[in-house]
């Protein structure tokens, strides 16, 4: 089955196996040097000089992780969302009893920093923002992150980041752009399995936790940093996943970070140019579209079921649905991670074949 | 490298590779069935008739599963702790911002039922009654668990219980004893790796979660069961351990759970003698004896930094050191999960060697 949805990802054999080495002692030095050895990395991806911890979690925990450990009950916080994921962060404010301003954008779009410099200048009493750097949902990234985390710095206010389903696979300059707190998931761009989530914490997020009330204790990131000096993780992690890291970091760096983006860069363009050819909409908007997923508008007299069950059964081909209110509106097709030319064009084709069988006129256009 | 500790523990080779098996989508149907097979197979292990949700977390991710749904912030728990995982519970819930009552007791014994009943009898405020099963800290197990169940039931309260080390190795009856909640963890008799929990939930603490104010997502129960009756999970879970967790249960089975169980029965006694005849003594006092972890006392003379080396270093047998107020003096040793005769022969063998390496007369009646 060829996996184009953003996530999960296939694995590269190697990958995959290495999550079958022999087990080891999670308190022991071979344990020891894996975390130090995976941290590195993790932090060489992220190309930043804060420090990057790893919870056995998915993203959604390193999201949690993020709001947990930086903003206090009874706080008022600005989410910018720009879909599903943006949603969820606002969410899991609320579910820790901070009060989320939500920024909203239409779906496909991005978020603009003038607006939100505005808000923060107008509102003192909002000391954090969230937003999503790439969402997966809509298949729209938030080019403007550079400048609406300097409008974040100007007014003294702390920025934490998903960046889920972009860092490995779009540019995320941390320290560059001054971004607080950040969050990746491994089944993303880092070609390994899910389970596993990244965050990396600068000074004055540090800071911030020593003075923030939510209650935290699983996914408590002071723990974590106290128990990654002593080569360990403060509760068992899963040891499997960590061997896939390791060996996928490996491959990442054998192939460069910057030749990875270009990969990147180069596949998304292949994809959309691709969608486009077959007479189907791109939901982002010009501009804004997505480096690792692109979604597009299902055409009328199609139903997305039927695309997505054609494509699966009878071109060994997974795409992924629409999310909450996009739920049958789009069909989305990831090409992040472990993806090469032939993935892309194999998808495009099990695209192209699947809306000829549903009868689409525009599919005429394909191969 | 022989681990002899008390998880991670050693993997079969298929179930290891099984971790290695081509990704899938987790919004599918090979995941549908893949996670509706593992509910069911570790439905089976726990015996019970209660929903059992799998989180994507260590075990102490589980724990903190038991607490953020289940006590409120300011309510007034019963914690009974026999060592360091029974301390861990009472810091979760005071993370959580309940106030835990502590019903502390000498390292290697465990809790009596009546001391239960009687706070129970006393307290109306206490609501909610949390219990290690098997305390891996001291190698002692709560043999009254049955009777202490009983007083919860008879005062109408909740019980959560931390079965962590003991349920899939030591019989653990969910409904004939009545336990609420009961969390174990892959890493332990599972015969895999770290990085899942287990958590089954009776109807009781399902109406309680209805009524709980703790802030809690990723670990949110409620969501995590919706999500399983649409074959899902709320969040991307670790697809590689779920293969591991899938081809376990298929080894479980064919030997069969009681078989399992006596097993461990036997391992247990055999380390238990073996550790006994080179002239050492156990922590865990007659009749509490757990049958997943021996902690034996370091002679005096001897350092257990020495003993965790040499056995290391010179017999290629990884043994665990004490926690927190047991560091130095005792060394465990695990015979859970996938352990055989042999395994157990061979720690002990390790043991004699490193004994007798480092002086101790009492080695002499060894092997």
């Amino acid at each position: 089955m060829n996996l184009r949805i953003p996530g999960p990802t296939p694995l590269p054999r190697e990958v995959a196996e290495a999550g079958g080495r022999e087990m080891i002692n999670h308190r022991g030095p071979e344990f020891a040097d894996l975390i130090a050895r995976t941290t590195e990395g993790v932090r060489r991806v992220y190309g930043t000089e804060n420090e990057v911890l790893t919870l056995s979690a998915s993203g959604t925990g390193g999201m949690e992780a993020a709001v947990a450990n930086h903003v206090s009950p009874g706080e008022r916080v600005l989410v910018v969302t720009i879909g599903v994921f943006g949603n969820r962060f606002a969410e899991i404010v609320t579910a820790y009893g901070g009060i989320p301003q939500l920024l909203e954008h239409e779906h496909g779009t991005a978020a603009d920093a003038n607006e939100v410099d505005r808000i923060l200048a107008s509102d003192p009493s909002i000391r954090t923002v969230l937003i999503t750097h790439n969402e997966t949902s809509t298949g729209a990234t938030n080019v403007a992150l550079p400048r609406i985390a300097e409008a974040v710095r100007h007014h003294d206010r702390l920025l934490l980041v998903d960046a889920i389903s972009s860092l490995s696979s779009i540019p995320v300059d941390v320290d560059g752009w001054g971004l607080d707190v950040v969050v990746s998931g491994s089944q993303k761009g880092w070609m390994m399995g899910p389970g596993l989530a990244f965050i990396s914490v600068s000074e004055r997020a540090w800071e911030r936790q020593e003075r923030c009330t939510a209650p935290r204790f699983y996914f408590d990131l002071r723990r974590a940093r106290r128990s990654l000096e002593a080569g360990q993780t403060p509760w068992t992690p899963a040891i499997p996943l960590l061997f896939q890291l390791d060996r996928a970091l490996e491959l990442m760096f054998e192939e460069g970070i910057e030749a990875i983006y270009e990969r990147h860069r180069r596949l998304a363009r292949m994809t959309r140019d691709g969608v486009r050819s077959l007479g189907l909409e791109l939901l982002a908007a010009e501009g804004v579209e997505s480096d690792t997923v692109t979604a597009m508008r299902v055409p009328e007299g199609i139903a997305a079921s039927d695309i997505l069950r054609v494509a699966r059964e009878e071109h060994g081909t997974v795409f992924a649905g629409g999310q909450g209110p996009l739920g049958g509106k789009i069909v989305r097709f990831g090409h992040l991670g472990y993806v090469s030319e032939e993935d892309v064009s194999s998808g495009l084709d099990a695209l192209a074949g699947t809306l000829r069988a549903l009868g689409f006129a525009g599919a005429g256009a394909a191969v």
